[in-house]
């Protein structure tokens, strides 16, 4: 049979049909974390399987693999969308139907075993799980790889393309300046203060939704909840956030809102004609985090637009809990080690991240075994932050990611910010009047540039291609690290 | 092959997903009327015709057919799955696909323009799309009815067991008295003042929740959220409720909060072992609109009950909108004509239903024409009610129902309030002292009875059988009438 535009229709109405119930597993998600009634919880879960038991069976599909074989590309929209589905169909067709089943099954148990080991500090009740996780995965990786290497196999599933060689070649060179810098502030003569006061819950998220709107987010294709972890949800026209307050540290409503604001904004932004297709979605994790990341540090962390946000804090709350804009500014990017990541300022993050990559890469080789893990983490945290873990819930058993089976998303939010270093550098030079309009408490020139840029291509081209079109050079750590340092060495007086 | 139970533990586990999918798509049209941003919209039409694509070919599965030939009921409760399983495989199976097709397509379309119709008070821009609607209906009864009657074969997907015959001979005897008491009562001396006064909404809001919990509505599997029409919605351990408020009209979002929570406690008071099976959910429309009805008007409109309320409002507001509890009591079940069934008090609401039945069984039937349905509704509403309809938005125009095709449902709200009567005597026999409870705003002990002899048992019986058996007696409209003319008589000093 010749190729033909029949196949090709048949297909993309068979995906878009499987897109929309995959928007509609993700709102229930959304729902579960936000308006769920506690009580509702293990029925729940039962709708969750059912639901992805539809997706999974749509995308193994055997007519899949006869449309792909049969579909004619007219344009390379079309080839791009086709690239997408033979790639998610081998995935869903690669990995047996038992394992899958077997993992679905764990992850969804070790979550809640992961939880009470940490709110227990006891590392001795997550380890069997995490083997048997672990374990499972490489068989996963092992389905996938095809006789490649594993973890490259996982790490695929977030950032296409990538490779952990090519990662721990260019984190190799990250860490030892980001090293350097972390121990030069620490050491700097000047060191700023943090915030101090309290500020009301209510006031912070009607601040928070000003905020929002600054960034140029569309309120009317999304919204704004609270959850206990923040996080985005949903793309095409119904992409919505969360953000959480605290009455001591209202960064955390803030600084969560624009970084979950840079993922919304980049669902929103994507061609409106790859709605519930396979195009239709950020390309990949990395390239997500940098359009979060961006948003969030090198735009919403800048002394421009801290600059307009001194004023609203003094408008809203009556005090921005700092004298003067330049203090907020430092209270704002003030650097302090500490054990959680997801509390981490600009310069630690990535050296968290680093570390849980090599870890990980480790364990899924088999270099590393669970038993070791703990002491692989504390001693490789006092060498890069200087500090001895105190309790695992502030060590090992921090993040959820390894409980759920998430190895090879780690590296993700690192090479996300290196995107957002390349596509700043871009942008700056794109659009050399930023910081006035940042000033006047307007960043929609950035999310417009972004748009036209990174957002709207949603998965047409790979992630490292489409970081290289939009900055129009090849993206590695320079320009990151330029900015951490011409940011940082004169905030802390070096 | 003989029956046996392999069969039937097959198709219970298949129902079970159908099930779980099924609270999904309930839990989307939840999410569309009260969270969704208007962006989303026309993404949402198309997730929701994902997921009812999924729930067809689920419930036309031919596999269904052979596990039932196949399965063998142990007990009651089986047989009483299987005969609900049989019944919606009849109702899907029987339907063509092309026909079922185009009557979603066309009443998710006449839905706006009878919007837009309304809006504009313009009947002719109507007529045309309910002509075709009733059409369609009318195709789909003949396919379901295999012979019989067609308005019977549309009411059963509402009623299972009753017939057009049976409710008219009822719907007969009620009309005289019903039409005798509200001319009695319009000509009496005593004219009681509506309520007057402004309430603040999110006080109103904090109000309808202390009612709910007065009700038993369990937070911990529900919630509550405004939306533009109240409605209920899921079930299981998941059944939220919505209201909406009016400055002037607290009654409106009191007594919205009170009849979703009837509807939301009886899917809350299944037997828990029904969950995500048939058996799982409201018997009917009938025995759904009892538990709301009685809630709402038997319990929630009684003296005793109004009489804690008058408390409530003076603590909430500073002023009750009425001088005294007696006063307040009186504006609450104020009688007075209307056009419009919503905003219809107890004696009136139910001579609306039955001009609706009637006039809904005639275009069926084929015995009036759409073109003459304006007039026809008009003369009735004349002798019922003695008004002459102003305009089409007060009239014919006012429901949402035939635009969506729900022939055969506005019988069920009547059928609901007669067998609210009957229940209401039932259980006020059992629970002799409910109005001391009532008086201390608990209305639990109503709750309990009506789970323990109404709510837990589901969709086990036939709804007639189910009345019978709570109340000890076969229904009828005599309970109904009684209350009403024992409650209004006296409060117009008849």
């Amino acid at each position: 049979m010749t190729p033909n535009t029949t196949a090709y229709a048949q297909l993309m109405a068979f995906q878009r049909q499987t897109e929309a119930l995959a928007q509609i597993a993700g709102r229930l998600g959304w729902d579960q974390e936000t308006m769920m009634p506690r009580g509702a919880a293990e029925q729940r879960s039962e709708e969750m399987g059912a639901i992805e038991g539809v997706l999974h069976a749509r995308r193994s599909d055997p007519r899949i693999a006869d449309w792909l074989d049969q579909a004619l590309a007219e344009d390379d929209e079309a080839a791009a969308q086709l690239r997408l589905i033979r790639r998610a169909h081998a995935r869903a067709t690669r990995v047996p139907a038992d394992l899958a089943q077997e993992l679905a099954r764990l992850t969804s148990m070790s979550q809640g075993i992961w939880a009470e080991a940490r709110a227990a500090d006891d590392v001795a009740a997550f380890l069997p799980t995490l083997d048997q996780v672990i374990r499972l995965k490489r068989d996963e990786a092992a389905a996938l790889a095809q006789g490649g290497d594993l973890y490259d196999a996982l790490l695929d599933d977030y950032e296409p393309g990538a490779t952990a060689a090519g990662l721990a070649a260019m984190f190799g060179r990250l860490r030892p300046r980001l090293v350097a810098l972390r121990e030069a502030i620490l050491d700097a003569p000047r060191q700023p203060a943090a915030l101090t006061g309290s500020f009301g819950t209510e006031a912070q998220l009607r601040l928070a939704r000003r905020l929002a709107t600054a960034f140029g987010y569309d309120w009317n294709r999304g919204r704004l909840d609270l959850a206990v972890h923040p996080f985005s949800s949903g793309s095409g026209n119904d992409a919505r956030i969360t953000t959480r307050t605290s009455e001591t540290d209202p960064f955390n409503c803030f600084y969560s809102t624009i970084h979950e604001v840079g993922h919304a904004c980049y669902e929103l932004g994507i061609d409106p004609d790859y709605l519930l297709t396979p195009l239709g979605a950020g390309v990949s994790m990395g390239v997500h985090e940098s359009q979060s990341r961006i948003y969030e540090n090198q735009l919403g962390r800048s002394r421009a637009f801290t600059g307009w946000m001194f004023g609203r804090m003094v408008e809203t709350f009556g005090h921005a809990g700092a004298p003067d804009a330049e203090a907020f500014y430092c209270a704002v990017n003030r650097v302090h080690p500490g054990f959680i990541r997801t509390e981490a300022d600009e310069v630690h993050y990535n050296l968290h991240v680093l570390m849980r990559f090599d870890l990980e890469r480790a364990l899924i080789r088999g270099d590393l075994a669970v038993g070791d893990l703990e002491a692989a983490w504390n001693d490789r945290f006092a060498a890069d932050f200087g500090l001895a873990v105190d309790r695992p819930s502030n060590g090992m058993l921090q993040d959820v990611h390894w409980s759920v089976g998430l190895f090879g998303y780690f590296p993700t939010y690192t090479l996300g910010n290196v995107y957002a270093g390349c596509l700043h550098r871009a942008l700056r030079d794109a659009v050399p009047d930023l910081d006035d309009h940042l000033a006047q408490g307007d960043a929609t020139p950035a999310t417009e540039w972004l748009r036209e840029n990174v957002q709207r291509h949603g998965g047409l081209f790979q992630p490292r291609d489409l970081i290289s079109r939009a900055c129009g050079f090849a993206p590695d750590e320079g320009p990151l690290l330029d900015y951490l340092e011409a940011k940082f060495r004169p905030l802390y007086g070096l």
